[in-house]
């Protein structure tokens, strides 16, 4: 079985790692980004990574598959913009770079879109014998909320790599101003800054119960996995913020279901761990949302994979399965 | 090159006809459907009338394709549910009973679905040389709102056939409540009824300048294609109302474009008779509301076949083509 290596290129960190097409990993790591050092230091730091993993196990890696924090054109193998990134990534040729550098094929791909590919082949969507057959909807709920579209056992991306938005689909039509450039985006009301923001502000005006003595008065301890045990330890006004939020994830959940009608929606990120809270509202709005069908049978799951899903899905991208 | 039969099925008209695969009408009917005799009936009277179309032409078709205003097992054959026709429309064997009487292969779908096949096949979506890259949606904006989605030259219908049902995805949380069970769904705000509905509001409350006489003050000339020639007059009232709904219509299209990020959008029915105040509006509220990625390339136009986008549908649904 072929070895493959995998890149996750993050703001601040690069997470890299070898492993079999099966998606056994056989060695892995993390060093910082030092973006500012600019592109070519980075990917030179990259390669460095990828040989250094690959002289770990002793087997070099027959192809590399790599994700990026932004826009990347898969048949070109050129970044073309990474928004918290500086701004010298623009049209970088980074899989040609290093393509030449490692000495085997690279491809590139939204880092987002690599978590769904992870989900897809070494996921809930690679239970089966075969290609996952329909629909696939995956949320990455982080900072952000990024997302991702696989059909018929194969990663959907649309003509650059951008389809599956589902953070700046408009939930509320005149809501705040988002940093897209749109009004009510999922994303000002979903993402992690959003409800953990809610969560300080009900802290900080003496407004919770259990969420004070859990992050001991502590705002930069607030996030949503804290929340969510505060809110099942009493908290009820941590509650509401967490249900609130749900609810309009499900809104976008019950949309996006609406018009791709998924056998699956994979719901990730720091959000996701609020757990079954939140699970447990989305599909409730989902199965009163969505009337002109029965959703029943569309499966609303955490992500089997969480951190890994990035790395695993930059296998099957190496190896070329799911795309 | 062969001839096949296509059929529309509606609850109160059946339209018919005979085409060759390239969509060259040879002969075409519309009888009334006469609901209440029962499925038995319609089905005998459908059968007939591709005897006549059949008989007038001099060709037998080598198969059939139906249309139905709801649930349709396309595998099966099977009529499931027809929100508007009497109850007795539910588990229909209609496609072996029409196999039978007519001695063809017979393939049923929804209506909808239907017609973006044909805008699919014989539209815009057929203008290349090969099947169509990429998404395409199909917006029928009519008495309701359905859908429907192309991807790579195919119809994509879902686990069965439900996918794409744009007028219920949510465009207002807690908007109004819906036939479909959801609150603030698009139909609520731009289908013609809702249209009319506020035209007529106007009218009768005497607020209406060009609108009054194109009318002849009879509100039930009202419709979405008279506002808009009042509108171009310069009827103020009529004209904001006709840029609401198209507001609305704009956010479910950027939505739906987020999340397929397709090459084209096709509306039609009668609400997309409003022409460029239409277009023009929801194409800016696509510019706006699509900030990930540029959705310039995403063509919005009005459909080339309009009422015969469904018998055409038909058409390539019994030839196979697109599906």
């Amino acid at each position: 079985m072929g070895v493959y290596a995998s890149i996750d290129l993050g703001g601040t960190k690069i997470a890299g790692a070898l492993a079999a097409e099966d998606g056994q990993v056989l060695a892995q790591r993390i060093i910082a980004t030092e973006s500012h050092a600019g592109p070519p230091a980075v990917l030179a730091r990259i390669a460095r990574l990828i040989e250094d993993l690959a002289a770990e196990v002793g087997v070099r890696p027959l192809a590399l598959g790599m994700g990026v924090p932004g826009l990347a054109d898969l048949e070109q193998g050129v970044v073309k913009f990474l928004p918290n990134l500086p701004t010298q990534w623009r049209e970088v040729p980074a899989g040609a770079h290093l393509a030449q550098a490692l000495g085997c094929p690279v491809r590139l791909l939204n880092d987002v879109r690599m978590a769904t590919l992870g989900e897809l082949v070494y996921g809930y969507g690679g239970r089966g014998s075969g290609p996952m057959q329909g629909a696939m909807v995956f949320y990455a709920l982080g900072t952000g909320i990024g997302g991702g579209l696989a059909i018929d056992g194969r990663l959907y991306l649309g003509p650059f790599g951008a389809s599956a938005e589902v953070g700046h689909m408009t939930v509320v039509p005149d809501g705040p101003a988002c940093s897209c450039g749109s009004r009510g985006c999922l994303e000002i009301y979903a993402a992690g800054p959003a409800i953990t923001g809610q969560g300080v502000r009900l802290l900080l005006a003496g407004q919770t119960t259990c969420l004070y003595d859990l992050v001991e008065g502590r705002p930069e301890r607030v996030n949503p996995a804290v929340m969510a045990r505060a809110a099942a330890l009493g908290d009820e006004r941590v509650r509401a913020v967490l249900v609130q939020a749900a609810e309009y994830l499900g809104i976008s959940v019950a949309n996006a279901i609406l018009m791709v009608h998924p056998r699956l929606v994979v719901l990730g990120g720091s959000v996701a761990e609020i757990g079954p809270l939140l699970f447990d509202t989305v599909r409730a709005a989902v199965a009163w949302r969505v009337g002109m069908f029965s959703a029943a049978d569309v499966a609303i799951v955490p992500s089997q994979l969480g951190n890994r899903a990035g790395l695993l899905g930059g296998i099957a991208l190496a190896a070329g399965v799911g795309i």
